[in-house]
């Protein structure tokens, strides 16, 4: 399994300070893990459970026995007759040393559509699998390099002819300068990806830019460097999977129309692949990968020797009309453009605890190929560009036309194609690993909501692979599939995170003080200086063509992370067990059950079973119980009072008249009043509540319950009981 | 008070055979009850529930005292400090009689943006009334004819155009018609006008076509009658508000491009009065009303004159190309389209009471100078057209056309349009009453939602008018305000609603046999007959425009009332008290406290505090009790079961494993098969649950309760509470 954010330190406990964050793993080989959301206290949490405990039995009388076996027999249970018996299935509950164990009947749904759609869903993704089927996968140096490397290689198929689009705008003159940008742009490549060797020598146990980050800059570069990655990996899928149309649609050209369809069930597909939780199989990603990576050397070396025949004489482009004068405004685009080839170069670093022995060695030597090989296609793809005089045009990519021009159009040109489209698919099923596992590091430091901490039947986190398709598909949809549009956003996010994490290594140097910091520290500086530069480049010109989106977004997103976090910290403050401090915002409720005084208040509208049920159960708790009846009229509180004298008048009956005829908020203030009266008491509005059947009969029913559930909320110690009554 | 279908009968108890329907009014008035929802019980349920009350304290110990005031003493009441003290306000409860009546002021939500929107309400309708304050308006003869006769007479001002627009479909030989159709359609107006003049005699205490169709034809004709007068009040007010609008723009054809806008600010003006439940004074009518009349008799006197002074020779129409062959279809067409002049005609024979003494003489004198009314000027106006050779057109209704002629430019035109417009907004009003009140009857008889019954703080019925401005808003925009694309679905509604009246006063005649009653039978037969062959003309003929959409929706209205009724007579069956019939669906549970056996669950997934204050609530009720713990891992189980022994093992824990992680769906099953082994015990699940205070802190909590609540419903004797904890 390809990993960004994983470095395999084990589950910590909640030791919250920013600088070490909590990454939560099952097992040795550094799987995440499936208790996430239910992480164990630590040892001082549980001392002061145990002095809250102490105090818990006093004054109470013995516990009632149970009446039910809690081991739920299968053989001694009576099955009840008529509607009740499917709910009598073999196998939903086993005895497995002392714990129950639901098992896979326990699954279903009761009812009908919501069983059609789990057994939809189970065919679709697979049956659910059990929490001991999380595992990671070990990958070796030759299997790790194309499961690590889509991403990164894959970006030259769109990052050239990004930069030369952008460069078009200049007319043929600017193109002039495609050669000198691309030289930089391999050293910076160069610096980044030493930057990153550097990475993984300080963390050998894995480390993505989030941990980095916060590690040494603090929180909130932390939660930067994450956003800037989430957002990368959006773009990734939205630009891989529209380059991987354009792939297409290049070779048939007749698919042209349909690019937003084909790019749809593109994510689709990658949204059902990573729903399911396929494992990679390494083959599946080694042959688009080998054969992409084969294909582009067979160009470059074919078009090399061609142009070489003509004694590298350039030929020049076609007449284009500039549209925009050649500045630094253009220049900078070009080259903010061009560097998007290289996004994905951060994916080794983080995968470490997936290697086989030695881990940090065999990383090493991925991420060493990995550069040789962007660079070198890079490059050669530049160059041919160069020789050929080739311009982006409409219709065909870049890369289709230096195919078609080194293989004619056969066989050899439709593998290219097929196996950039392919690399590209790759790309974006990288991103669907990032993406939710990311969330899920963020969620388990309170950065981000809880729910993303779940995982589903399938051991995938559903909530983020949801999100991140309805995002990317979003995207996709309102940019009409046209990858150009979509680069401008592209840099900043990516360049944000790079940049954050080698100047988080440059500290950590200047901490750490092992043998040589100074040149790797500068060594880290130059990778983040120029990942720096690329950022600032990359926001400035392209501000106005989209870039400003993501400027706005990152620091919001961010605010919002600090938000999120907050609301758990204090939350977590107010719900600790600590019997010394009460938190003063905490409303007068029990903490031990002698300290519990009850007042049970059940709400009657008219002396039906509904009511009698209603009452029966509030009388028979034997605590004090009035009934409450809101009346509209003087005439009708007299008729209910004769009812209730019929009746036999059993509990206190307490009629409030409500002239203006509202029945929920009256209650709730008269409820509110008696809270004042007595803050300490526990008061339970029960409330019976006939249960609709169909949806259609909801609209008959205007039950009360949840609205005076909703408005007595904010109250504290008033808790609402509603008691279904079936006809 | 303008009324269709009061018949001042008093409170019937449910006495529910489909032929009495029920009445539901206060006073002497026929007010309407604003206790309908809460009808007393009849004498036989209650010695059912003096039967069911005798055993109810069998076995159970003396009521604890209450450990409140349930009188809210201003006084005596201790004033939390802090969040809560604006809890405290002088006046929400006052004791009265015994009685504590919740004022004004505990009418006002607890929340800021529930304040907010409470005092916009009561800014923009009005104050809270009393329900004391419903009265029931008397009207003379003369303040009565204006508030009745809007409907009716307003109908002239788009009826003869409809018909004529009908006509022009066929050329202008087909003009040629319109006399001999106008006669028919005359001898129409008087036949139904006969017919309704003897409903008025047969219920002098009133009764409109829902309660003459019930009474003599059964449940599904009054049910039909019904929605036939709900559609026609939906048309009423479209119609009538398109054709207010289409006054007003060919008077000042600039406005003609914001027909729309101006039709919805009409609807919207008078929803808001109608939901303020303002009383007609009898000016408001009789303005615009006589007004209107008198000036259309000053267009027919005047126009009659000068056609006159030609000698009578009509003048030709221009030349029109026919689209459509003269025959029956055309024909009949026109003949549906022009009787739309007489929509409104049953306004009188419902609103009987509210006349002054003798009621059913000044209904009768009323109803007369109506028909007088509406004849004269249908068939003046129809001449007018003939000798001046008036067609339909874009742009100027044909009233305009016929006042310009008339009238000239100036003043009496524009106080012709003026009170055109008026009269027709007037009609529209009108509807506005009649709606919600017929839905508030067919509510009171299971026609229709129970939640019709409810009125509102202006003693409005808030649901009904809403709904009715939902319907007719959307009509007029989907139809862009254009008049005679909705007459088409006028005549079948209104006609359907006739012809079941008449034809229930046939059989009436036939019970009754009072003096004369063969003719009287003969005459309603008249009534009926000609009132069919408008409804039978309308359907056939305009199936295709769009009165198919009629012709399906009532019969699946009426089915749907049936299913209504059916629903609340089955839910009436089951909720009855009687101790000796056991509902077979009900479940097991306890209706006599001794009865209930209780067993508490409490969910907890980590020991927090909000944990410890479920546990406390459920064990201070010192019934048996037990912890549930739901774990994905039997990692986290045993940490789990360690921490419960640190604490103190005080309450039975059981742990349920759920290897594929679901969290609700295994403890839904678990309670399920609990339920399975002792069906009678009542199971009450209790949940913690942090309350949030903003929405967006919902997203960052995902609480069980209210899941399990709803996997929970469909289980007979399972209470799942939820208990809020504030922090």
């Amino acid at each position: 399994m390809p990993g960004k954010e994983s470095d395999g330190s084990g589950d910590t406990p909640n030791g919250h300070d920013p600088g070490s964050l909590r990454i939560p793993t099952t097992g040795s080989g550094g799987a995440l893990s499936p208790s996430a959301e239910l992480s164990p206290p630590t040892d001082e949490q549980l001392r002061a459970l145990a002095r809250a405990g102490a105090a818990w039995n006093q004054g109470l009388p013995a516990l009632p026995r149970l009446p039910v076996d809690l081991d739920i027999p299968q053989e001694s249970a009576p099955r009840l007759s008529g509607r009740w018996t499917r709910l009598a299935q073999v196998g939903e509950f086993q005895l497995h040393r002392g714990t129950v164990e639901a098992g896979r009947p326990a699954l279903e749904p009761r009812s009908a559509p919501g069983r059609a759609i789990s057994r939809l869903r189970w065919a679709v993704l697979g049956p659910p699998l059990r929490s001991s089927a999380v595992y990671a996968e070990r990958m070796g140096k030759l299997t790790g390099l194309p499961i690590l490397s889509s991403d990164l290689l894959s970006s030259v198929a769109y990052g050239p002819e990004a930069l030369l689009t952008a460069l078009a705008a200049g007319g043929a003159a600017a193109l002039g300068l495609s050669l000198p940008i691309a030289a930089v742009l391999v050293l910076l490549m160069l610096a980044v990806g030493l930057s990153y060797r550097q990475t993984i020598q300080a963390y050998p146990s894995g480390a993505g830019s989030y941990i980095v980050a916060s590690a040494n800059l603090g929180e909130r570069a932390g939660i930067l460097a994450a956003i800037g990655l989430l957002i990368d990996y959006i773009l990734t899928v939205s630009v891989s999977i529209a380059a991987g149309v354009a792939a297409i649609t290049s070779a048939i050209p007749s698919l042209s129309h349909d690019e937003v369809a084909i790019g749809l069930a593109g994510i689709g597909l990658v949204t059902v692949g990573n729903l399911r939780g396929m494992r990679q199989a390494g083959y599946v990603f080694a042959i688009p990968t080998y054969s992409f990576v084969a294909m582009i050397y067979v160009v470059i070396v074919g078009g090399l020797i061609k142009v070489g025949g003509h004694g590298f004489h350039p030929v020049s482009p076609p007449h284009l009309n500039g549209t925009e004068a050649l500045g630094f405004l253009l220049v900078g685009r070009a080259f903010a453009s061009g560097a998007t080839s290289m996004t994905g170069i951060e994916a080794v670093s983080n995968a470490i605890p997936s290697f086989k022995k030695p881990e940090a060695r065999n990383a090493l030597v991925t991420l060493d190929l990995m550069i040789v090989m962007v660079v070198s296609m890079f490059a050669g793809l530049m160059l041919i560009v160069h020789f050929n005089g080739l311009v982006p045009r409409r219709g065909e990519t870049l890369l289709s036309q230096i195919g078609r021009a080194a293989l004619g159009g056969g066989v050899p040109y439709a593998i290219l194609q097929a196996s950039t489209a392919l690399i590209l698919f790759l790309a974006a099923n990288t991103a669907y690993n990032d993406f939710p596992r990311l969330l899920f590091f963020m969620a388990a430091n309170d950065h981000a909501p809880r729910r993303f901490l779940r995982m589903g039947e399938r051991l995938v986190f559903i909530n983020g692979t949801l999100l991140l398709t309805v995002i990317a598909g979003g995207l996709f949809v309102i940019f009409r599939g046209q990858t150009e549009s979509l680069i401008p956003l592209y840099a900043v996010g990516v360049f944000l995170a790079f940049t954050l994490s080698q100047a988080g290594m440059v500290r950590h140097w200047f901490r750490d003080h092992r043998r040589g910091w100074r040149w790797r520290a500068a060594l880290n500086a130059g990778g983040a200086a120029m990942s720096g530069l690329v950022l600032v480049v990359g926001a400035v010109t392209k501000f106005v063509e989209g870039a400003w989106v993501v400027v706005v977004a990152i620091p919001a997103l961010a605010v919002g992370a600090l938000a999120v976090r907050r609301y758990y910290g204090g939350l977590r403050v107010s719900l600790e067990v600590d019997e010394d401090s009460q938190p003063a915002s905490a409303g007068p409720v029990c903490d031990v059950p002698a300290g519990c005084e009850h007042l049970l208040v059940v709400g009657v509208s008219r002396m039906n079973r509904a009511s009698l049920q209603a009452l029966a159960y509030a009388r028979s708790l034997r605590q004090p119980v009035f009934a409450l009846h809101v009346s509209p009229e003087d005439e009708e509180a007299d008729h209910f009072r004769q009812v209730w004298t019929v009746w036999g008048n059993h509990i206190p009956l307490k009629v409030v008249e409500s002239p203006y005829r509202s029945v929920v908020l009256p209650m709730t203030h008269y409820i509110e009043a008696l809270h004042e009266q007595r803050p300490e008491l526990t008061i339970t509005v029960v409330m019976g509540e006939v249960v609709a059947r169909h949806v259609w009969e909801r609209f008959l029913l205007s039950p009360l319950g949840p609205r005076l559930r909703r408005n007595l909320r904010s109250v504290p110690g008033v808790v609402v009981t509603t008691v279904p009554i079936h006809r």
